[in-house]
């Protein structure tokens, strides 16, 4: 049963334009994507075509869309809010139109992170008097703090995910290669629930050295260790993302070294969660454990990074983040060792901050997993 | 066999420094994208970390990756050209950065159309001086005009959604839902060869009059007219996208007369792909022979848009577009009439500009195609 998380409640462009007049700025100025999602419920593309929820803080909010998609919208939660469709033809100027229509003389517009250059410098044309500003800090802080129901989509996705994690032994073997395996793994993750395939990362032996490594045309060996990070997209709109490590036999003891240490921290970093503690803080739990252990070089990213509506969200759990926690904040959890040449791993749970202490979704066994030959 | 049109000749950014120059630009900013596979053929995902192609036009270009992507940056076709990769480290500024390694005082940036506005405003600052243009004018130039390569890996495209098309009465049945058979046509779209499916029409009856209406619950009857528009993207990166209308059973006798109207208007427009046409008048051909048929008002969008590494990119078919058509362009052309509360008619080829006139990639019969019950 899926969720419905993601149908805006009817008051998040209210607080969004509160939160935007105590931010200084005069309007958002939203577009499809992520952020016009939470906001409405209307899960537009972002196509060259201009889309845009407009929200001044002084008057009403309206949604400028192009003629033909204007049945689209109406036919999206859109329909169910009390929000003006003001649509535009195929000759028309749609930025024009959009700055007629808000009050005169704006000081500071606040744009969705994600909006488009070609639709950012066109704004600017057409609001030639209003600086610009991102909507993030705004529309990220929203985001970032999930109700009940949000938190129950992404127990939903962590499910989905978890279910192809536990069955990985019926596509992973020596013998085939990284994308043979991917694509069952692709498959895997929309039997699953998923409505979209968000990545697959199959990285074995040495190609698990490179964090971010997809899959290639490498043929899995016997002994090799093998990183699995993979996700999706919900019906709900809210993801998955999680990491295991698989070995087909027995692993190169050095490896089995850096998997304890590896192991030791990630646990230590699921357990420190609480509300409270910093971004930064929280980083430099698994940081410092993995440094004492000698492998401090080989651990080249942050933490971890929020994840709702979009994989990567706010907050990032990163050195020089003083961003303290808040029950309802959701992110992953996933310190890495990468041995250039080599090796690597990278264990991946995504944690929900609670009010008394963090809860992880993911809950296949962080152990190496052997699987038989 | 896939086509590898996307891996790039290695002059493309030599050509696009050259043409930058000409535009009055200091320098090209690319973002991950189809500016930046077309360039470099890397297929970098858009995310929060900045990865950046820097092509000054005094000096040599550079790729600013995070640290954590570098492997997989080299990995790519990146690695085969001569090209400097700079890492960046996370608590690094990768702006400052970039802009450090930039020759001084640049009066002009041009930044790809499609870079978020973060990235924008995060380069506003870190290039106080420059004054931000759009990258489009001079990446769209080169994108538009395709190779034979390029236009073998857009055949190849339309050769697979042809195959979907071609095999419709398997999934298209009454008393199916719109999203049952959506959802077959998705595995059919992989199954034919494509890497990813992009978006799937199945408007039925009165959907069919919302020119992007996806898929819904609405349940297909006997005698519904229904618009599929389909497509998804190569293994080469190259886009597929035609529209094709089905009956299950005999059509009401209102669509048969629209829907022969609409026959002739696109085949007259696609006789009339021509060198030196330009994009208006091809628009034209269609919307008078529609508008003469007495439905002018109900032709609401645009003819086409072009396609290659996306699926909508330079040239539109647009009223007011004085562009003339040159050897090399590839544009769908798609009129359509919708009779709100109805249903509604699209008929979708993709064309290709050649020498001596045009050519049509997809092949399948234009007719409405009644399907038995």
């Amino acid at each position: 049963m899926a969720h419905d998380a993601s149908l805006p409640s009817a008051d998040r462009i209210a607080r969004a334009q509160t939160a935007a007049r105590a931010a200084g700025l005069d309007a958002l100025l939203v577009t499809p994507g992520a952020d016009l999602r939470y906001l409405t419920g209307y899960e537009a593309l972002p196509l060259e075509r201009l889309t845009c929820l407009a929200v001044p803080t002084e008057g009403e909010p309206f949604l400028v869309v192009p003629l033909l998609e204007k049945p689209a919208a109406e036919a999206s939660p859109v329909g169910a809010l009390d929000l003006e469709i003001v649509p535009w033809r195929e000759t028309e100027d749609p930025y024009a139109l959009l700055a007629s229509r808000l009050p005169r003389g704006l000081a500071r517009v606040g744009l969705d992170n994600h909006m488009y250059a070609e639709k950012v410098l066109a704004f600017h044309t057409a609001l030639p008097g209003a600086e610009q500003a991102l909507a993030g800090g705004v529309l990220g802080a929203l985001r970032m703090r999930k109700t009940a129901d949000e938190v129950a989509a992404l127990l939903e996705a962590a499910e989905a995910i978890d279910k192809v994690h536990s069955a990985m032994e019926e596509w992973l073997r020596p013998g085939r290669t990284e994308a043979e395996v991917g694509r069952d793994i692709a498959d895997a993750i929309i039997a699953s629930g998923h409505a979209r395939v968000d990545f697959v990362i199959v990285a074995s032996g040495p190609n698990g050295a490179s964090p971010h490594a997809e899959v290639s045309d490498r043929v899995i060996q016997a002994g090799d260790p093998v990183v699995v990070d993979i996700g999706g997209t919900m019906p709900s709109g809210y993801c998955s993302d999680s990491t295991r490590n698989y070995c087909v036999g027995r692993p190169p003891a050095r490896y089995e070294a850096l998997y304890e240490v590896l192991l030791h921290a990630q646990k230590e970093q699921c357990d420190a969660v609480a509300p409270g503690i910093t971004a930064e803080q929280l980083d430099a739990v698994g940081r410092d454990l993995i440094a004492k252990a000698g492998y401090g070089e080989y651990f080249i990213h942050r933490t971890g990074h929020g994840i709702g509506l979009e994989t990567h969200e706010e907050p990032y759990i990163v050195s020089g983040s003083a961003r303290p926690l808040e029950p309802g904040m959701a992110f992953s959890i996933e310190p890495g060792i990468y041995l250039p040449g080599e090796f690597g791993a990278r264990i991946e749970d995504i944690a929900v901050c609670t009010e008394t202490g963090g809860e992880r979704l993911n809950l296949t066994s962080r152990e190496l997993r052997i699987l038989a030959g």
